[in-house]
């Protein structure tokens, strides 16, 4: 079998690369391979756990993938052969390609802690059959431990507060989500999330999980204290899924990831890859970074899938920028960029606009949310480095703008110009709006 | 009297004008005069009419103004001498300035159709008592006809369906909200203005408001038909409120505004015009446009308040771009830039894509949305010039990804690497990303 364009994984990276590869090259084939004929799209899991009737209901669909022409097989890729660009299945089937993209992914990181092998312990992994036995434990199950306190870990644990489970999540670090967020300003969605019967331990180690009789009973800190749960659920990260490229000999970075450059081509020609098993550079530093997103991914599989054959689309960001966003239902949240705290550790002097209002004007209007938004510059060029928000409904777009400005290397007296539209029923007030508000704060700080 | 600045209207340019004006020049006394001692957030009055209890709950507070520093006068100011740089008060007092901005706003227009002046014939102005005075009436009418589909328009014809009166609304052009959003596109808003009650009805002329009494009782269109009502709303647009400025001295624009230049500066030394009575330069062409909005008003405000004395920030965009947003409720709209028919009649060769999809992911999450994004490119170079959406709550602040978008001259191909985040309860998915996907299809399309 042959096919002009191989995709070797099929979640948001591997199928967009596959649609935007036969969107551009309409007279190649293009062929997914991936595990399973059906997948879960992976930032929806959290909701499959108690907001969504089903797991099923979690599936992202690919008839619109099949539509565009792209074909699909089901199997497993067990080695390449870069330099005669064919690979095999696990059936030991031959596939040869001309262009293939690794889009493997990633999986989650089980900590080296006593017990993790324990019945009950669980991690979040992007299998739909996994996911659904977890959903079947979790019937009879009344308390849950949560170790890591990410967005993972912290969507996790509202889910099941909300579906009534008693949750304790514990993170190692001083406060909950502590890369994408400055301590202080997360601290109301730590309240949100206590009020949703979250019990938060932030700044506790787990030595090791309760063994009772082959099955976990809890879990034990550092500090001696023990925490009873019949599920312990570890949501400490993900790593690169790369063992298939290490093996077929490409590059492999600090952090797992298969090296790429800026068009996400490996060390080896015609041979790409995109999202989380890709090494990822930092923007500002163009340090590696670990960071992993679907909408990262996507992106990524864009660039590739245009520049397959040749150079077509320039890009234009030499490193990816971390945009995040999520929601616990009545508070939503996101970060992009540095917060205060990564800036001032990377070496920046720092100067900081923060505003705090309301995400409807009048604030007396329905639906209306608090809405907080605080945004870090570099001092002397007043360069936009990064930007936190808690809100309601409109944070997920509303971050896109911040993420958009960090990548046009905007600065605080660029965005105290910014030309946006309002509405009573949609953003803050055309006065208060809280990104040129806090640029206009910056600048007024920095004796301008 | 004496004050250093001073400003005269305390609506969102007027009022962003003395704040951005105190802030930027500490040392300096900040002075606005305006009638009434408390204002409506004049985007909010369409909610004032339903929604919110009580007109008091549209009022905006001046308590933070004050807070920063900012003093206030109310009355009215007769005579302005630019020269001697000294104004006069209807009270005959007499205040000397150094600096003065006018933000004097704009006034409904009274188109010349015969009635215009019985008693039931309202305008939406801007003054608290006059919209007291509308809502009192209103609980004893049945009927009311609005002219004019404009954004006004359309959302106090929704908001008076949504308290049970009969609305009819009338509109000249063959399509509502003609000047935002192309006439397909917008089929989905009229279809929920016709579910919430609203009978539109569009392509019809109004001939006569119908004499009872010397009281409306109706309007006759052209065609001959009548229409019953008690109230008739005349929402056709809105005119500079220059006249002071103009008796000044200063120099007029075509459509009412006061001529300023980049720095809203007018043609008389230290003296500034910002907001609804300045005369704008449309972004794309430089030519005189009729923009009103109150986030361009307060934009301009920021950009003179900042550079009063000396140029400070350097204002980027040569030319106001309009961006709007609204809200029906369950369906939310925004336009930023020009309509497809627009830059047609301009001279663009343009190129669509259009995706519809939807604002969660997956489709089955609560509070999920119907999400259309339409964005038009010029052919050859790519260049972005504008986008239409209909969607959830997040419409308002996805606009604004895409005002920036413009302001930066941004084409597909930029768009399409875009780097964006994305969230199942906040955001379409990040394979379906809507502002890259139809990016991607313009590019597809320009046989790339």
């Amino acid at each position: 079998m042959k096919a002009d364009i191989v995709v070797i994984g099929g979640n948001p990276a591997g199928g967009t690369a596959a649609v935007t590869a036969k969107k551009f090259h309409k007279d190649k084939s293009v062929l997914v391979i991936r595990r399973e004929p059906e997948s879960l799209i992976p930032c929806g899991i959290p909701y499959t756990l108690s907001m969504l009737d089903s797991v099923d209901d979690g599936i992202k669909p690919i008839v619109a993938a099949k539509k565009a022409g792209v074909e699909y097989l089901f199997g497993e890729v067990t080695t390449v052969d870069l330099k005669q660009k064919t690979l095999t299945l696990q059936t030991k089937e031959n596939i040869e390609f001309d262009k293939l993209i690794f889009a493997t992914g990633s999986n989650p990181f089980t900590p080296p802690i006593p017990g993790n092998d324990l019945k009950g312990v669980v991690t979040i992994r992007k299998e739909i059959e996994y996911i659904k036995k977890i959903n079947e434990s979790l019937k009879d199950i009344e308390k849950v431990v949560v170790i890591g306190a990410g967005f993972i870990g912290v969507e996790v644990s509202d889910e099941l507060a909300k579906s009534n489970k008693k949750v304790t999540l514990i993170e190692a670090m001083d406060s909950i989500l502590p890369l994408a967020f400055d301590r202080t300003f997360v601290d109301p969605v730590k309240k949100t999330l206590v009020e949703h019967g979250v019990t938060i331990r932030t700044g506790e180690m787990v030595d090791s999980i309760i063994d009772e009789g082959g099955k976990a009973s809890g879990v034990r800190l550092k500090n001696g204290e023990t925490i009873e749960a019949e599920m312990v659920i570890l949501s400490i990260g993900y790593r690169p899924n790369s063992g298939l490229a290490k093996d077929a000999g490409l590059e492999i970075g600090k952090f797992g990831g298969i090296i790429v450059d800026e068009y996400l081509r490996t060390s080896e020609k015609d041979i790409f890859a995109v999202g989380d098993c890709a090494n990822h550079k930092d923007f500002f530093s163009h340090k590696t970074s670990n960071i992993m997103l679907a909408s990262t991914g996507a992106s990524e599989a864009r660039i590739a899938g245009m520049n397959l054959y040749d150079l077509k689309v320039v890009r234009q960001s030499k490193g990816s920028i971390a945009i995040f966003s999520s929601s616990l239902g009545d508070i939503s949240i996101a970060a992009a960029g540095m917060t205060e705290m990564a800036a001032v550790e990377e070496g920046f002097d720092v100067v900081v606009g923060q505003n705090n209002g309301k995400d409807h004007h009048p604030g007396k209007l329905p639906n209306c949310s608090d809405q907080s938004v605080k945004m870090v510059f570099a001092k002397k060029s007043g360069l936009f480095l990064g930007a936190q928000i808690i809100g309601g409904q409109s944070t997920g777009e509303m971050i896109n703008i911040l993420g958009l400005a960090l990548q046009k290397h905007m600065t605080a007296a660029d965005l105290s110009v910014l030309q946006y539209g309002t509405h009573p029923m949609l953003t803050a007030g055309p006065g208060l709006y809280p990104i040129v508000s806090s640029a206009i704060d910056v600048l007024c700080k920095m004796d301008f």
